[in-house]
């Protein structure tokens, strides 16, 4: 099915840089939803009444449009929906599996990026290197006298939550610094005999020094670290959250970090985005960054080709590059 | 030659913590410059005039009192100077030689976290974490649009100057993140054969991404990197330095950033510390930290166990564990 110059329709609602917009549309008849204009409602009724309704839709990693029962109600002739992050919480994978909608996802064009922003997180906690950018900035470095120890990488038992594409990304690096590395997953791996299971992460909270949220988020893994982990994982204990905001109990982290009853966090996503709890903004022992952790040009420039890839692939009938399906999304 | 008790007298010519120091007093009969409360010259005169003369010193790396020949005239007794740095400078290597005063530094003790700390800045710098810090603490986040990507650790071209105990372990760990690993010092290292080695630093930093700073200072070495080692490195360029200040040219390092013509700066180490240049307190792609790569608890303990080590090692006659040489101090 294509629109009038034989390219396909395709919904786009999400924003993308220039560059990346051009390439889809030398490729695609794209209904751009930020440059309609319109509201969301009014732009997909119109869509869907179009004499070529799209087929495939793109849509934002953990966004704030949702591709739920009613959205596929809205917009009935969509059969691929094409997440532009790892994270597909945003659309519920049940009802599409259900009505035949396939879901494609970015795959692994962001796990190097988020692996490294993880490392660099932790090593930021463990070490205070931000900590010591303000003490330095501040101009405190010639008045003020002791400054505080960081604590060593080196023999640190890390937790990993979800050894998926990020995760095991995160366990290599972590290996050439000489952290040991745990993990849990709804499954051990059978390719890993290096990495201690723990099936639980309550377990692998108490048994680890630092624990590092690298799963998707869905039913299973909504506040996976509550109150109880962070009990676990103790005073010495640091969190890293890479994965979404919603992974982690962020009330109880706060009030963990308040009491002590954690010794730091390095966070680059939060339950409520873009708001990050104020409490948390007075604390030298967290690092806190906007959800950056896919920011690199060089990702972007792949996920265009990816994005490109899967949707020629869908509309030439090929199977999708990254397919996602309702019971792989835990890591 | 030992003092009442029995035991040998050791000049103190550092702070330590209190675990250290009664660590210490154990074994040694510690002369303590900086409990003395006196001026240091009356204080080495009385050591030297003392019934039991020191044999041996402590000296804090990179500090203010100079172990040179004046210094040497003041104790003449001194057989042994022992360094709690890795780093050299401070010391008069030749006139030590020519007096056969040995000299022992920390070796490996600070490696590790050396290392971890260099890789920290390069991942804060490439990925903006810092930088996202302020923008997230400022309540940037929820009013602010786009935010400017990071670039990618993997496929870097990273060279590093001196590829000892510390540049080694850089290697190791920037390998884990796929960055290309080249090197400069003054020899080809025989057991590394996978770093493509650069005889001279104006070539490395032309071929390189990243430049890290992770030799000692010495005569050879004092602005290795300098105005034309910058131009070479390029408007794309990232320079960490984890040595010594003066490995750099600060001033056109400062010059250099504020014109673009190299793309950020990771500095633990500074010219006249704790003076930090005022110029790089408004810069985002700067990461500046308190000269902090050795600060952890872990080490510290490992330094005071080093220290013992050393000192026990010349009292009974035996090599010292990690002697310096005058002609080993490059890398």
């Amino acid at each position: 099915m294509a629109s009038a110059g034989g390219k396909p329709t395709i919904l786009l609602l999400r924003r993308l840089d220039s560059s990346f917009a051009t390439a889809l549309r030398e490729r695609f008849h794209v209904l751009d939803f930020h440059a309609s204009g319109e509201p969301l409602a009014a732009f997909l009724a119109a869509a869907a009444a179009a004499p070529e309704p799209p087929r495939a839709a793109i849509v934002v990693g953990g966004g704030s449009i949702r591709a739920d029962a009613s959205f596929l109600d809205t917009v009935p002739s969509l059969r691929c929906i094409f997440s532009t992050g790892a994270g597909v919480d945003h659309i519920d994978l049940a009802e599409c599996a259900r009505r035949g909608v396939s879901v494609a996802n970015s795959g692994e064009v962001y796990s190097t990026d988020v692996a490294d922003h993880a490392v660099g997180l932790l090593i930021d906690v463990l070490r205070r290197v931000s900590a010591a950018e303000r003490y330095v900035r501040s101009g405190s470095w010639p008045v003020q006298g002791d400054y505080p120890l960081g604590s060593k990488l080196g023999g640190k038992r890390v937790g990993i939550i979800g050894l998926g594409n990020i995760g095991s990304r995160i366990a290599k690096r972590l290996e050439a610094f000489g952290c040991v590395i745990y993990y849990n997953s709804r499954r051990p791996k059978d390719s890993v005999v290096s990495y201690k299971y723990f099936p639980n992460v309550h377990d692998l909270a108490a048994k680890s020094d630092v624990l590092i949220v690298a799963c998707a988020l869905n039913k299973w893994t909504r506040h996976i670290v509550n109150k109880d982990v962070l009990e676990a994982l103790g005073k010495d204990g640091v969190i890293i959250n890479i994965g979404r905001g919603a992974n982690v109990d962020e009330a109880e982290l706060v009030v963990a970090l308040k009491d002590g009853k954690i010794a730091g966090a390095g966070l680059d996503v939060f339950e409520n985005e873009p708001r990050v709890p104020g409490e948390l903004f007075s604390m030298d022992n967290v690092v806190l960054t906007n959800h950056v952790a896919v920011f690199t040009a060089q990702s972007r420039s792949d996920l265009c080709a990816h994005t490109i890839s899967n949707l020629e692939a869908f509309f030439s009938g090929q199977p999708l590059l990254t397919p996602v399906h309702d019971d792989s999304i835990v890591d």
